[in-house]
């Protein structure tokens, strides 16, 4: 199994999450390309300790919103928005080929990540954008999205991700964000559900049936108060469970 | 020779300078990354016609200063120009990429370029991530600068430049800006002066002095008005007297 | 009637329409206030010029969206955007001042504009802005717009605007831009509808009905080529009927 | 004796400092106005809470660099950072205004403080805007500092700050931030410091010496481990010295 988490969030003098910290517990890092956050001299520094300790750099592209963080969606034109993803993944592979190695996959930030699971434009766009960048980089997304069934279509290799600390329905997809059950919040909660998609390729959904869970990758939020502990006790407890952790890439 | 101009550099909505007459009269494109000018979409469309027409990529490389058109010096620290300068690297070669190229030098633009000239620590910063990023790729810039010297040191190429429309001094410099004698205005003039430099290796300075100009590009600058005129006549004359043309990259 | 326009849509160093010659022949300047375009230095010309003839001086606020222009809908917060618009009011406010005079109504630009028109939340968020900062500040938008409605409802002035050169339906709304008859690009025809607006107060409709077009502003489209003399034309065309131009405000 | 310090220097999703904390122990709040750090949302917080505390308002100016939070050197053009600092001021007073206060002073924020220390240019900037803005606005500086004098020279309000966080050489001026004896970090002797420019007008060099310090305003750093609690202490000594706290302006 794999274990993801956004990285390098912040903008010059600002931070945003424990990044060193993090770096020891997951085993790809979504680093953030400028453009929603991120600036040059942390994609670096980031690239540099990923390289150094094996963990598998992914570019989490972003709407141009440094003020919005990318959480709000902008109706972008498809070309604007290829290009703009295109530019993403040569900035951050610049810095992952200075330490001799290389982009890994895609994931799409805030905003773009919920529009790219349902607006065919923009799925569309990231899907080119991979396609002429490089078709060999796969698409970590939610399953079943829209961005996940272009990028089949496509030919690209798309990557599910599940999460450990959202709900999920019956039909096996999320709680919405503001529906009772949406976030799963104790610690060891979320490390047994963790250990029970890698091991079980299941989830016990909102109104307590197992649903199937088939995913590559589970997603750990970085940016919470108490993020650090909860990421190593998933970690922790997965080891104990005996699943081998490890990049999808 | 090889005749260079600066290229793409408008933003969004805004255009600057006539691109496509310009890749019909050159063989090297400085191509602006996005930081003092350029936007992903003009990236991209100058780099798919210069892959077409075999016109060689270069990026010109900027401050993050699109409201001073990167114009302004700026005092980086090392590391961060470094490393922004390593971004737009990537973000261009990107694209070069997706049309089947490279970008395939590197030329610091406006306030950059000069504080290159002089200033060690950001000459050093465009040495460092040249040496990072593609220790292959020559620097275009002035000869005799402090960057010129210490790409040389590091063992990288340096491709000196010269301007046919800009006075010279009899040291082989140019005539500061608002000296008399440092724009050379009459198409016709700044045309046999390329010509001067193709064949003969030499310039005639504000004294009347000839005096030895060893460049194995002219830049031509393509935003002022009659640019293109300008552009098409020295290109005319060259071919005219003889002169190939072609990429130095 | 009065005839207003954008204006002060330049970026740094570049430049969109001509500020100048607008200035000669509309009565109200809607001055871009350097989220979607303007400068500062644009600011302060353009409002200097402006309370040199006696033009009236409109905040045209946008969303933060250089590199879209303004013209991508963004999906702000209410309070994210009333405080955008807020800034912007108080930064264009500041250069009337330096001149004497006064920021005297409120417009929104491109996309905000559209999405004022429809969505209830960016509407109220314009609405609280100008409720804050001077709630003596006309609204200058669409008649019927989601916008008018709340303006008028939170005892706000709206001024409506016409447009010459677009075509409308029957039930006076425009003709969307991708359908037929859109556009009226015939300057005589503009001209000629601009003194319909302004003396009979209707408009010929795209079936050839003549609706009722109750406007105190004409908008003039500013950086289409042939804008300034289409203007000339517009403004001659008002004259010569015996229609009175000043600000509304 | 007025207590100043740096508030809303956060940008967007990212924060710095304890603004709330801060306005609790200060008399006079420098507010960044969006070019270094500071957005529309957080400088209405600020402003809201000043409002009804009492803390006077002041536009912490700086240049347009978030990248770089306003603390490298640009080498602005006379006209572009006094149109910059005109847009920045009247940005801040529309949120004052929307709290029925006002912006009551200015203070050059980072490198741009530096710069106008000993820049002639970058100084007059400073002057012209406040003199174009509001003439009456005093501006808060380094005594002795070329700002102070071109403002004094104009008829400007100039108000004089000390550092009980900073050594000072017998002259009167602060240690070099490289050289020893540049910070004081033990909080009971910043506070001591404090209550020594505040009751008997001196400061204690590097040296021992006792030396002049004709302040109106102490400077408290917000932005360090530990601001808050030593700013407490600051204020503690002050108030048990029989210090009357209030705003200068």
């Amino acid at each position: 199994m794999d274990l993801n988490a956004d990285l390098g969030e912040g903008f010059g003098i600002w931070r945003l999450g424990d990044d060193e910290a993090l770096l020891g517990l997951i085993t790809s890092a979504n680093v953030a390309c400028g453009f929603h956050g991120g600036d040059p001299s942390t994609m670096r520094r980031v690239c540099a300790e990923a390289a150094r300790r094996g963990v598998a750099v992914g570019a989490q592209v972003g709407y141009r919103d440094l003020a919005g963080f990318g959480r709000r969606h902008i109706a972008y034109d498809f070309a604007e928005l290829r290009d703009e993803v295109i530019y993403q993944l040569g900035a951050l592979d610049a810095f992952c080929r200075a330490f001799r190695t290389r982009v890994r996959y895609l994931k799409p930030h805030g905003a773009l990540y919920h529009a790219a699971s349902r607006d065919e434009s923009q799925a569309a766009a990231l899907v080119a954008a991979v396609n002429e960048y490089d078709d060999q980089l796969p698409l970590l997304c939610a399953p079943g999205s829209v961005l996940a069934q272009l990028a089949v279509g496509a030919g690209l290799r798309v990557v599910a991700e599940g999460f450990a600390d959202r709900g999920y329905l019956p039909n096996g997809t999320l709680v919405p964000r503001n529906a009772p059950g949406a976030l799963v919040t104790d610690p060891e909660q979320v490390a047994e559900r963790a250990v029970r998609m890698a091991t079980e390729r299941t989830v016990v959904a909102v109104d307590g049936s197992v649903v199937p869970c088939q995913v590559e990758s589970i997603c750990l939020h970085g940016d919470s108060p108490g993020a650090v502990a909860s990421a190593e006790m998933v970690r922790a407890a997965l080891i104990d469970a005996g699943v081998a952790l490890s990049p999808f890439a």
